[in-house]
């Protein structure tokens, strides 16, 4: 990775003339950040002149074909006339060059592996051209989309680039019946029951978004799978959208369940060390890949929330992900086995978040070597902050991967507007302190995988800033250092209008909000406090599920002596999962951070918090700014008004008053739930909520969306 | 009504000149019929002409508005420039007018009554204009989407047109989950649970699509309906529909869950002659109102499938449905309550055809005046073709709506073509036979719905062609006189191309389409042979399922000794229900329709068809045609590529192909069980299936659409 749009950005995006004084026509969000509206003059003149014609020195490919188009498409959008391809290079040519046609650009090129790229004006067969060059046609398919996205903001172009992490994939929890688990964007865009015959546009316009962001590759099932999925039809449709995805450089993977050929009754065992069982795994995987040549491989969920896996026969993990990796090893397949699991220890002594270490952390240097662990960013579930997850530096001997949830399962779903790009950079970039010299998270990674929210709905995502974390999800996958802030500056320049009026506030929206959900929801590392099944509004409450686990009073441990978890060595001791300095850190609340406070100590309502407040006054306090902030969040949209298209804008508003609306239903119940358990009263300036807890407690949701 | 497009409409077009030579741009269907397209230049230049301003006359309203925004974007489209609006009558204005501003225009436009409009051109205030003349607002803007209906296809528009019948309704099968029973579309449009705060840019084009048509009613939600829908939230989330759909003309209407206030927990009971529950109807309509005060009223299905109704308490239809008549009365509401009913007799001597008559004809007379009773077209179930319902003629005393179903559930879903115009046409201009004069099922009617094909897919309706569905039982239900294969020609000229040599092509095939399903599906009268739950694909061999009526076995009969249901007087005498005349005619199979044949008469494999074949040979042949039609619909197809755009030529092409499949899947599947049965060889030519017979009924679909 070379040069990042961080600073460069912002400068550049100063210099552009004001932009879009009369009202914008109506746009729908289905092109996405791919919009290529036409440039002011002077950017167009400066284009014009790197662009007169786009020349492909190699052999054409269906890849090099995509880039072409994509080039002529950006440019017909942004200068109103796309350039010809031309067979000769010229004067102003755009050239596309893989490495064979570029001796004096080998050594340079050697450095940038299978997929990287880059993009300079050089000197090229006589004539001053600018250069996409790459070592694979997917590289210059990469390069070109970061060339017409620089184009598009105005912004100059990377020298170069390379992803750092080999694999980047988006996790689909999309069921064959087209439902999507947590998905609030609509149904599948996967038509299972159309395919193979029946290929939706919106499959090439998928592959487009993502293979200009550097995606590699989409795993298109849920985890918690169905064994029809690895039937002869299914594995036709699953070829059919590999055929789509192929030409933009992303492979087709598909969830399997480790039952499947005991629930199709090819077997009478599941038992990964049966030979029957690796025989029909072998024989499955030899009739994918004859369908699928590039198949990627098994995302697997075993052993986990009620998942069939290995230890149904009293195998291990490894035991389990060894067997699939073996049948698709010979096809140089993989196998992403996932290590959120908690399917035993009921017991209330033990600590969920300690699990999935307990059970993986034993087994580094067992699994074979085309499986990759896959870990959620916490070790809890995707909760609006977690720490990172003890994992990332403990197994050292595994390929380990990320798993984001870009869907917002906890984070007000599609109608709340939440920026994840701060969350993920937080999580990349923590510091695991383990060895060799305190690595951050993304220095223990070999993969990132991403729970999609994309669905049918017109604009992909439910909402338009939803695009955003679509967007920073791939882009940090690729550049895993990149800011929040630069990646969001991005977005919101093509997404919307490069315009600094429109990108500087957006902007500003955008890197606060996730930090206000947190607030209105669970502040000061509370966490898990969400309703029931679907997930929606407060329920800090319950406490009669089955599991303990599945309760947030199991989380919140509040009380009449204080509220928190103590992950210490006094309580759980979770904290010992951690490398010794952060353990240590941690052990003591004076030096852990306030934001995580809550969730490694159990601390008495009157403990005085760092602002002078008392943990009871300093909890409320949150609550209320998480709300003031979503006032502040639509107030900010508003003067935006006459900068933005009248149909975005007035989609956005709708949304962001729903979220004043959440945010006070949270800010209300949890506040009346916590004074009925401190039996404290409310601080002076703190408004007490409006009803009765019971009215609270007796709000249904019956209808949510995106249900397990 | 007076003039409609049939003749007229085919020879305008003759005389258009051949247009769209080059390759036109992508569709991706969403404009519907209401695309506007330029037209070429002679046509531009007569519509300059008539439209050179817009003027309204009376009181501007949302309605008003509505028609005149609709008139200018679709002059827009056409002519490349909206005509202004302009407050004075000037030459070529374009004028609307409601009837206070026509004094000379009162008695004939009196004759048109609440919504009926005329067109003319005409002198007014000194000026030569096109007129748009009215009794009401919503007149206006029926007649302004008659007038660019006109428009865009080249015709001469109506003169002058009203609706025969007041109430013409969609009726959404859409559960609050936003899954639709029996949609092939995606999900429901409704999206329950964003609403009210966020109003969907699609509520508004649905509103425009079914104004377009005359359509002045929809109900929201499932006729198996879920409490909720009638509280607080949900009545909320309704009105915020109503506010969209209002100002063009359209009422929303709810399907009431029968034991809504017992289910609720609110009364003890559901009896309809409690006061407790009447009184809870009234004070529930009273709050419907309140938040909806044009909310048009209930749909219910009781004591049908599985639903509560007023015989659990052991009162009658009448009972239930004037309950809930009383609860809207007051407020200008009004009732539609189903006669699709089986509840009782699962013995297996009663016909399942018989018993909504059974039921309903002694109520006649005993239902409020505002209740309207809804009879599906047919007597069982939607089948590919049934016999018109025998309750239609029967109930004299009662207000009788029709049922349609435009979703395809057992036609294809949204992959075949099948165009229901011609079925539309076959029942209502079916001739009852009933007192006065011999009335055909359309004078039988006071209402009409139609079970809506609409999805959140982007282009409403799944394929292209069921887009024709939408619009002919809409054109239908405002004329219900009009002929299927005029319809067929305004679609495919507005939605494809006005080029005859797309038009007559494309009617060619839509016109023989549903013929072709029935001939690969249920040819003969057969009928109700699908797959259970699903309904997809055939499965002629079923019977196992709890209630004998759901059993293919139950309706075609087959053995040894031949096929058919006797419903003669030696069989059910299903027939006994219709008017005498036709009870005799079809008393006798040589005087039976052949479409009907087996519906009515239980007959020998060697009976001897009109055709000289046997009933083997003919139900063989049938088969066999309707699959070679498939095949002929595909070929057709292709010789239109070069006059339709690339992507709806490509979406439609992979549709006609997967019929393909489908018809040889019927076909095969069929024979091979029929002829397991009839233990005959197969005649000279008749290919034999080509997997035995256990493999057809192997054969599973478990993540099939739409289901129930």
């Amino acid at each position: 990775m070379r040069i990042f749009l961080t600073t460069a950005l912002a400068s550049v995006l100063l210099l552009l003339a004001p932009m879009q004084a009369t009202a914008a026509a109506d746009e729908d969000g289905y092109d996405l950040w791919l919009r290529y509206k036409p440039l002011e003059h002077s950017a167009q003149t400066r284009l014009k002149a790197q662009a007169g014609s786009i020349v492909l020195t190699g052999k054409p490919s269906p890849t090099t074909q995509v880039a072409i188009d994509e080039l002529q498409k950006g440019l017909a959008g942004m200068l109103g006339r796309a350039p010809a391809q031309a067979a000769k290079v010229a004067d102003n040519a755009l050239v596309l060059a893989t490495a064979a046609s570029l001796p004096e650009l080998r050594a340079e090129l050697a450095t940038l592996g299978d997929e990287g790229y880059l993009l300079r004006r050089t000197r090229l067969q006589g004539h001053n051209v600018t250069l996409i060059a790459a070592n694979s046609d997917v590289g210059l398919l990469y390069g070109s989309y970061a060339w017409l996205r620089a184009a598009a903001i105005g912004a100059a172009p990377e020298a170069s680039s390379a992803p750092q992490l080999k694999l980047r994939v988006l996790n689909h929890w999309d069921n064959l019946d087209r439902h999507v688990e947590r998905g609030y964007a609509g149904q599948s865009i996967w038509d299972w029951w159309a395919l193979p015959d029946i290929k939706d546009r919106r499959y090439t316009d998928y592959a487009r978004a993502n293979a200009s962001l550097g995606i590699n590759g989409t795993v298109l099932n849920n985890v918690n799978s169905k064994p029809e999925v690895l039937t002869a039809p299914y594995i036709a449709k699953a070829a059919a959208v590999a055929d789509v995805l192929r030409p933009y450089g992303i492979k087709v993977y598909l969830s399997a369940r480790f039952s499947t050929p005991l629930e199709l009754r090819e077997t009478d065992t599941a038992d990964p060390l049966s030979p029957a069982v690796q025989a029909w795994w072998k024989n499955k995987a030899d009739e994918i890949y004859k369908a699928i040549p590039d198949f990627g491989g098994f995302l697997v969920k075993a052993n986990s929330e009620g998942q069939p896996g290995p230890q149904d026969y009293h195998r291990n993990h490894a035991d389990g992900a060894n067997m699939l990796a073996a049948a698709v090893a010979p096809h140089k397949g993989i196998v992403m086995w996932r290590a959120f699991v908690y399917a035993h220890g009921t017991e209330k002594s033990t600590d969920r978040a300690k699990q999935a270490w307990d059970e993986f952390k034993p087994l580094d240097g067992t699994f074979a070597p085309n499986v990759l662990v896959q870990v959620k960013n916490g070790a809890i579930d995707f909760q609006p902050r977690e720490p990172f997850h003890p994992l990332f530096g403990a197994m050292p001997k595994t390929p380990l991967m990320m798993e984001f949830q870009i869907t917002k399962e906890y984070l007000g779903f599609s109608t709340d507007l939440a920026y994840l790009g701060t969350m993920f950079e937080e999580t990349l970039k923590s510091d695991t302190k383990t060895a060799p010299q305190g690595r951050t998270v993304t220095q223990t990674l070999s993969g990132i995988a991403g729970v999609s929210n994309i669905g049918s709905d017109r604009n992909w995502t439910g909402s338009h800033f939803d695009q955003a974390n679509w967007y920073a999800y791939g882009r940090m996958a690729w550049n895993p250092q990149a800011s929040a802030r630069a990646v969001a500056a991005e977005w919101a320049a093509q997404t919307f209008s490069p315009d600094p009026r429109v990108v500087a506030p957006v902007v500003e929206m955008m890197m606060s909000s996730r930090e206000t959900v947190v607030d209105y929801m669970t502040p000061l590392g509370l966490h898990h406090m969400m309703g029931t099944s679907h997930h929606h509004g407060p329920a800090p409450w319950v406490d009669n599920l089955e599991r303990p686990d599945w309760n947030p009073v199991y989380y919140h441990r509040a009380g009449r002596d204080g509220i928190g978890f103590d992950r210490t060595a006094s309580g759980s001791n979770a904290l010992a999962q951690y490398a010794p300095e952060i353990a240590r850190q941690y052990a003591d609340p004076r030096t852990t951070p306030e934001q995580l406070l809550l969730w490694f100590h159990h601390l008495p309502w009157d403990y005085q918090m760092p602002s002078g407040r008392t943990l009871w006054a300093e909890l409320l306090g949150r609550y209320d700014k998480g709300v003031a902030e979503t006032r502040e969040l639509h107030a900010r949209w508003m003067t935006l008004k006459p900068l933005i298209d009248a149909r975005r804008h007035a989609e956005v508003e709708q949304r962001l008053t729903r979220q004043i609306d959440n945010a006070v239903l949270w800010r209300d119940a949890c506040i009346a739930y916590f004074q009925s358990v401190s039996g404290l009263p409310l601080p002076p300036g703190v408004k007490a909520p409006p009803l009765p807890l019971e009215k609270y407690k007796a709000l249904q949701y019956p209808y949510a969306p995106g249900r397990g």
